[in-house]
């Protein structure tokens, strides 16, 4: 080895092993996040849209394994060959796999078996770490790392859907007190100004490939609420016959409220009156100055025609996230639920508590390519009748949310930590 | 208490113990069923027709519970009063209860609570025999017992259906190996004089209220194969174009054919030119002199239409019964499986191994009248659009079956170890 | 040709004429009947139980052509290749088909064309009939008229059932006035004993091969209502809360009740607190001492148990058809709806008005066996998952019923003319 | 009247009089598309998606009765009250209407009933147009006019749809010959600077709501094929496997092939190893040189992705329909199919032959309002789910298309006249 070679080499296992690091902490993050849970409950299957808490533990295994072990650890040994099948998620190139709706019938693997296998795949991780990573191993790690991320957040709306059906309404965790603060008055009005303006990522750090190429997009004056909408605009939308107003709703909204029966958010059940909410610290009443969560695409476009607004594009959204620190309360702020907005005239709740729907359609950004092989089926094949959602929610995990990042869900989805911020025009 | 009246108290409590230990055996025998499986086993519907082995120990017990412990002992302390809804199966006078096609999300109680839940209701129900039991208690234990083990057979034959999903297949037992025997020769034909017959259940004894009122029939001379179509006869069926021959079906079946793209019994599975089944021991080769088993009442029907024969009524198959000893190849037994014939030319595998297809529609006896209350949505409300099978099969508790027994099941459903035994005019 | 190859021949013309004077009537008055249908009624499909007027006209000519003149008429002209597929009902033997549920689509060829094809059809019906016929070519020209006169009741029920679907609610005929008579007493109750009864068609004149063979049936003394259960009868019903009550239907029933939304039979409606009622001669109030009409198997025998009784078998129908005369308000009488009973005390409606409930499945007869050939099609298949229904309607051609008739449907249809008698034991 | 009013009043006069020949015109039109069609044809519904003819021209007959002449003809007679329930299409202002999939059920009123409905709104328009036309009441009539224009276009798509499911394949009318031309070479690339357009109507002449407001958009350098993708463009594309790649595909696109087992864009259907299509001709061989026609933006898409480009945005193409005059083969051509691309290099078929599938989700421009009152529902709430289409078909009547016009479709539905121009970036 040469004396440059060397250095390289340090710096690649330097490199490496901050990775590694940051590697261990999302592998160990996940399985703490099943702890409170039983085998039973990590088994079942909520609806077609949810995973069982063991298959997001197991996936998220099986994508080190199929895309970083097999390709970069010689030697490496396939801890079991048939759980390719069993736990890949919808990779096309790669091969066969259980259908979507029916990861809930794997009782076996057990999670024992499971959690067997994520131990083989960490070893195995750390072996390859300790040499050093070639650059595309090292992205792919990266890549794999966000992802798993990306099933913590998961797992937990999953088993929110999971416990919500469930007659006898179980906890996940026990609510940790709120921050007290006053109810909240009306939003602010915050202004910004448009022109032309660079969005998207700008190569620094990991991003998705959806996140780029980072380009011009022209943006005009506009403005935002400082906070997001709350669970009591929610309650007059509802009083004053939000779900029984054809015309304040996209059509497909109006057919999906009347086939699906909607009277209210996801989890919302009236008693006696008066709203309660299912969420991860169980059955209880609506914090009315919280976020309202758990509506749909439709729902906030309804509510938003409604209050004389409309959702934000998600440049508008990117534009005025540029303004203030990444910071909010993700799922390190340890409430599991969206939380009241403080008391003040900033702009609030960029990041965190709930993910917030933006009026824009989820598209290719000019100029888009796909990553070559089975990881380019990661976002691209996706981009069509969704929306963009912006900023993370209470079930985020630390460090995976930032400006330029783009979820999306379909229009009628509402199982995932998702509200809205009101926009209008200058 | 008067010398009568302790005498009749002593027969009360001697009655009672004897039923009390058969009470706990099968109560018993429950339990060890579940045995094999995982927390995670016993949580996980297969589909719609199946339920979870934990829904089944639970809705067994809450059959106690609510109809005797209620009723008949004082004092009784209900274990959850949620539980009710929880494991109610199908009782619309009891009330309000978890959908049957949702029984599979009900994660909590746990496997561990349902087995506490087991055992209150165990020593409930000791404490209730140790008092003597007045004769209608009496009769609903002997229900209970009964209704336990019906359940104990769907409990296999749904844990094989979700054994049956999974990627893994796994085994719910290893084999026991068979009782060699020689290929069976072609079916002897055993005749039958017919007449004025008395069918159904004549009083003594245990039985369903659909069993009954005892009545005569009008039985015309007929005959009987003297044991189950084979695996082999299947076999020959498939590859003379059975499943692709429509005038060979009632119209039904042939629509169900092709809408569900049958091509052969349930479980079995095409491997390089020979067929493979899934059972409770797993994934392995067809036993070729084996009774067919899983298939639907259409597939036995146009079976039998293709091999010339026909469907014995359930009243000719309840003559015929008649002649042998209440003796076969039932759960005790020990094969999980149905067993080849013996050698030889008598009437066999009358009782255990399949349960016999007729082609008696599903119909209350004259005279029949469901039971008062709750228990009387047991059997009646179910006589329309289904068929009547008879003889038990080789999941069917020891000393479940008798010769009045009906069992009856929709004409496209496959998943009980359901067969067939051809009949002919004489 | 010899004297007595002579005689017959004249016997087999004259034979041939008479039966050729009952195909061109009966030919004639399926044309009469479509005569009140613009050519756009005659072309769409209510629903996929129903059929159009001119598939029916044409199916029924197809019938004769397909089974009878390609047969038997040397040198016959077929009008059109491509109607086989058009017109063809379920004859797998035939071939292909067009799907059941899209009958509707087939605006070619147009009510014109079928009218053409129907004299085209009729003239050479008329050629072979005047060479005279083999007897096997005339029991299929009798099957034919037959089959016609069946699909004439079934284009007067299709028909009503698109004209109570249309906005419009249009009528098909101006109601003609009822014969005059006082409100129905309750019925009386007719006892008949038991026996070892023949039953099933005897062999003279035609009968569907379901109707035999002719056999011995064990009933055992019943009694039997004078007259069909009424309007007035069914609405004490309804107000008595007959469907919301479980426990008074049939597991399967409860099920369509429930996922239907029936608080009523097919066609009534709820206005300002009484009950309106859409039939041939369009939407009008219920004639409450009518024979209710419309009702499924499920609402037939829910009625039965709330009432206290039961349906009657089709084998005490039978022997209860025998004591009275082969007499009723047919098609002929010109009513198109079921009309009131007359005043006095024996037996009434057996034959006409409404088509009655057994509580019979409709099986075959022991020893039945299917015609060869396509026309075995005719009855055989759909042995399976429906009820038997006896004695007519006001719909059934003059001359289409007997005492031995096997109608039959599903147990949850409606749209025919459908009520019911309530039966006891003795 | 002053001198003033006298003059405002005569120009309200004659502009009124050049409306009302263009609603005459385009009244007269929509009978005679329906000339070739039986009164059978007329009435029934293909599918959901389709609507009757019948419908279609007593729908635009009630648009002008409920939004002009009720609003604006003092004294006007309806014509039938009972016709709004019938032929409201999707206005929730106005009312309960017929289920769209029940459109076919309409037998009432009959086509003469419709023609006489057309007669006299005709008239009533007359009387209206003749007394001078209020501002609002001459916007809506040129709605009116270019909403029966949409319904022209949808008229001919829906009568393909209906015939091309009929077991005859009829035509609705006899080939035009074709322009003789070359087979087209490979498409020449025409390339566009970007930069900041606006694009948008601009106020003058009428354009639908959704078309404004006129805005800036931000475009990048790209470069358009001079023609549209061709039929043998697109058998290269199936040859190459297209249909069964699942990478090549938009995930929704793929789910849908496989759902609806897609193997080529619809009405194609594959004869001995070639393509034949079916179209308002009837059933006949495809022309290779021709615009495909009948694919679904998911099918547009794959393909685009397939052969190394994209599709368009809509702006792209707005700049680029920008440069050249509008005209193109539309329904005046009298061709009523796409035809093949004139021999030479410029930016050809951009008007005319096939709406073009653009990239561009259909959302709201930047300020949208919807209009007020029931016209608002007119485009507004369908801003969801949708793709834009630019430039008109052969099915789009004369003078209603335009450089800013944007027709949507949901990417699965292919039953219009779609195709498909590449573009790429600079």
């Amino acid at each position: 080895m040469s004396a440059r070679d060397a250095v390289l080499h340090d710096i690649h296992r330097t490199e490496s092993q901050s990775l590694f690091q940051r590697l261990i902490a999302t592998r160990r993050l996940s399985s703490e996040l099943a702890l409170p849970l039983s085998d039973e409950d990590q088994v079942v299957q909520a609806n077609d849209d949810a995973s069982p808490t063991k298959w997001h533990l197991a996936h998220t295994t099986w994508f080190f394994e199929a895309f970083v072990l097999k390709a970069f650890l010689e030697g490496y040994r396939i801890f079991d060959e048939r759980f390719e099948y069993c736990f890949n998620s919808y990779y096309e190139s790669v091969g066969a796999r259980q259908p979507r709706g029916k990861r809930g019938l794997l009782t076996r693997p057990s999670a024992d078996e499971v959690r067997a296998y994520r131990e083989h795949v960490d070893a195995a991780l750390e072996r390859l770490c300790e040499r050093g990573l070639e650059p595309w191993a090292a992205e792919l790690i990266e890549l794999g790392i966000n992802h798993e991320q990306q099933h913590q957040e998961l797992l937990l709306t999953d088993i929110l859907s999971l416990f919500a059906s469930e007659p006898l309404k179980p906890a996940y965790a026990r609510a940790t007190p709120g921050v007290a603060v006053a109810e909240p008055a009306p939003p602010d009005w915050i202004a910004f100004d448009g022109g032309i303006l660079a969005v998207g990522h700008d190569g620094e750090g990991f991003a998705y490939d959806n996140e780029g190429p980072r380009h011009d997009e022209l943006v005009r004056p506009f403005r935002l609420a400082n906070r997001c909408v709350t669970n009591s605009e929610w309650v007059a939308f509802i009083e004053d016959g939000g779900y029984s107003t054809p015309t304040l709703w996209l059509a497909d909204g109006w057919a999906t409220v009347k086939a699906q029966g909607w009277t209210a958010p996801l989890y919302w059940e009236e008693v006696d009156g008066g709203f309660m909410q299912m969420s991860l610290h169980g059955f209880g009443p609506l914090d009315s100055a919280a976020p309202v969560c758990h509506a749909s695409y439709y729902e906030a476009d309804a509510f938003a025609r409604w209050a004389g607004y409309r959702l934000p594009t998600e440049f508008e959204w990117e534009a005025a996230a540029g303004t203030v620190p990444l910071k909010g309360r993700t799922l390190g702020a340890g409430h599991l639920r969206p939380m009241r907005a403080e008391a003040g005239s900033g702009l609030k709740q960029i990041y965190g508590d709930v993910w917030e729907w933006t009026g824009s359609a989820y598209l290719p950004y000019p100029g888009f390519k796909a990553a070559p092989g089975a990881v380019g089926e990661y976002n691209g094949k996706f981009m069509c009748n969704q929306f963009v959602l912006r900023g993370g929610s209470c079930a985020t995990p630390e460090g995976h949310i930032r400006k330029t990042y783009r979820n999306f869900f379909y229009p009628h989805q509402r199982w995932q930590f998702m509200g809205l911020r009101l926009a209008g025009d200058a």
